[in-house]
């Protein structure tokens, strides 16, 4: 068995790796040292072309000389199929070298858990191969990275706290913004028009604070949300409503 | 105004730090560097007579010869009268250090703007003494860390999170499983056999994960929550439901 075990390594582990929403020191302990150490580290990004903008964050951690950098394409899209084209390119990709025994990172802004594209390649790994190890490291999200930039309380004793994309219909995200103490809704750049009508509506427009791109040079905090009226959004913002 | 100003120091910083659910590597470099240069530490615990838990997984950091460290009691009880009186004595403690204008640092487990004492101390500081400068640093929480050690990705492209004490009765708890792609339940220790009741009913009882004190030593996952029945279980506990 020596033999086979020779030319079949051990599969290296999978690790999502969380590293938070954008201030190199809102990165834990752990997510730094794992990018340190592990020889293959893969970076999404939306363009062939482009840069990718969590390794921009993350550059000063790595060494490219010794270290190997996998940049992988997830175009901006909701057409199905072209991304599952996109993720299965991913993967081919990732399980070259797990299967070399290499772990492999895969860094996510955030937490990599919410909303992000790791969690595609990673449903992939576990589902056509079990054998490979996997982990994951928690990052701050741009939830809890916003709440605390703004300084507004999430949850507290019986509260209830509800995380969605604001691209609901009015009715359905009415009835989110009636029920819940807190309410964080996520991607509202492209509707935010919208949002504001029905935040309007329900008297809430003024316990809604907008955050964008928190915990990066860019962060910008507007406590007054109507003056957004007819800008264009960054599509990396969101807004908290807490009643 | 020179003599003004020596007499009375620029007051101290009020600075909430998140450290994440007990693993110390789950902490950031942020809240790592704030506890090991602030002059005054806080940490919360339950009895007069007892240990902090969360100075547990900090005290590595810190330094007591050249650090004070304030302990400040805070009862689990629901009693808001007696809650009062303890959030009142911490203040006067608190306010003490900042009005010498020495920062203080407020150490949470978890993030400190999801159900954290701490929310209460820093809204009677804003109030009552808006004078002082006020910092939160966001930590892991323990929802975050839970997802990540059960390997349950929490919300993905429209798919919505609803976060809630599982003290809630029956028909408003379902109300929410129903409504909900991803549900996590805190609290769930005194209510555990009526919350699985409530997944039982709605067909939810296989999709739910109890995760116990994740990121420390003693943590524990459990995926068939019907083992869990009858036995008494740590408050430090969660549930998270995914469909």
């Amino acid at each position: 068995m020596a033999t086979s075990q020779e030319s079949q390594p051990a599969w290296g582990k999978f690790i999502g790796v969380g590293v938070g929403p954008g201030d190199p020191e809102l990165i834990t302990i752990k997510a730094q040292r794992v990018l340190q150490q592990v020889p293959v580290l893969c970076v999404p990004k939306s363009r062939e072309e482009g840069d990718s903008y969590v390794l921009s964050f993350v550059s000063h951690l790595i060494d490219l000389e010794r270290q190997a950098l996998i940049e992988l394409v997830f175009p901006m899209t909701k057409d199905r199929a072209r991304l599952e084209e996109h993720w299965s390119a991913a993967l081919v990709k990732v399980v070259a070298h797990l299967r070399e025994g290499q772990d492999v990172a895969f860094v996510t802004e955030g937490d990599p858990f919410i909303y992000s594209t790791f969690m595609h390649i990673y449903a992939l790994v576990r589902a056509r191969y079990p054998e490979a190890p996997v982990e994951v490291i928690p990052g701050i999200s741009s939830i809890n990275a916003a709440a605390a930039a703004a300084g507004l309380p999430l949850v507290d004793g019986a509260e209830r706290l509800a995380v969605l994309p604001a691209t609901y219909e009015g009715e359905r995200l009415e009835e989110v913004l009636r029920q819940f103490d807190t309410i964080v809704l996520l991607k509202v750049n492209r509707v935010f028009e919208r949002v504001l009508a029905s935040l309007s509506k329900l008297g809430l427009a003024e316990r809604a604070v907008y955050v964008k791109r928190c915990g990066s040079p860019e962060q910008e905090i507007v406590r007054d949300i109507g003056e957004l009226r007819g800008q264009e959004l960054d599509y990396l913002s969101l807004i908290i409503v807490r009643k």
